[in-house]
């Protein structure tokens, strides 16, 4: 297997986690997107939609999109499981996993930014308070929700991480990155710290990777 | 169980057409986005988001985010499945569904469209320009995919509708709404098609419902 990453890629650093949770190593290949390497030739035959993380899967085969991909990686490599045994559970963790993964991230990804810059002349200060509002918006519900559903356990969903942890620590990640407050998310928090004690999610930060620069 | 619904959500629309193929009868409350009931306490209590849609199953169990409410709705009634048997098949699906819905729809929300206007000023212009913007960017590559992968068929995967089926007509008639030129987009336009002819896709229609003005 191949990955096609970048250190500050948020969806890229939900596949690192996966593959280090399963247990698995990928070969990496760094696409450097303030350099707009994913909008080169090359990339673009890899991945028209020209973002990262891909996962080369070896015979001729590249999957696309983080969460696609980590699904692949659990049904193809299923334990430990990122997502619970029933129904229920499972709907809860993608719902929770989805919140951040279409209403957060992608609002507030690079292309976005530059395009609020460049074709819309937002001021710097305009673009960081876009940034800041949607991640204040989705951890507002997300926080509602986490602190008062049964589900909850030790992590996201009960007391192994699943896919839920697997999008929330790269989230948490980028709203420090902002220097955003975020007391007002107590039990995100707890959960964030409770990741980013297990190695698995500690070896894929961002800072971590080598193209960290 | 009930569907929190809006005829003009294209959440909403994924899940009435993943009903209407499973063959599914909900109740239905239909939550006023543009009278934005979707932000009063009583629809905040089942849907902390304030988003539409929400399922509630039944015992208490409300379950939101469009894509993992489809999940739920496949395993809990298999006939006829919306994935593909294989594993590299639905992570296809899965990945093209998601360029849908992580990477046009959210940035595209009505929210994301009232801060545009409300907060950063931008002129309906500059708004409508940002509409089209995404839908082109994410349709160019998609088109690609669609058009040159051997897992294409008379619907994006094969010869059943499938997650990305269901994601991707929604897609198209906002595309239309915004009286966009499709015609770069062939093998969008022929799935597209190919889709609305059928019945459970055709009663899913925002024009359809009874909500609808």
């Amino acid at each position: 297997m191949k990955l096609y990453d970048y250190f500050r890629s948020s969806a890229a650093y939900r596949v690192r986690i996966a593959l280090n949770l399963k247990g698995l190593d990928a070969q990496r290949e760094f696409v450097h997107l303030q350099k707009a390497q994913q909008r080169a030739e090359g990339y673009l035959a890899v991945n028209p939609q020209g973002l990262v993380p891909a996962l080369d899967i070896g015979d001729g085969a590249v999957l696309t999109q983080s969460l696609a991909i980590i699904d692949w990686l659990d049904e193809t490599h299923p334990a430990p499981p990122l997502l619970p045994a029933n129904a229920a559970g499972r709907a809860r963790v993608r719902s929770i996993a989805l919140a951040i993964a279409c209403d957060i991230h992608p609002i507030n990804n690079l292309r976005v930014l530059n395009y609020l810059t460049n074709t819309l002349g937002a001021s710097d200060e305009q673009r960081d308070g876009w940034y800041r509002y949607w991640i204040d918006i989705g951890f507002e519900a997300l926080e509602q929700r986490l602190a008062r559903e049964p589900g909850t356990g030790s992590y996201c969903h009960g007391d192994t991480p699943t896919l839920a942890d697997v999008c929330l620590v790269p989230q948490v990640a980028n709203a420090r990155r902002y220097k955003m407050d975020l007391t007002p998310y107590p039990t995100i928090l707890r959960i964030d710290a409770a990741c980013t004690a297990l190695p698995a999610f500690a070896a894929a930060a961002p800072d971590k990777q080598p193209d960290a620069f």
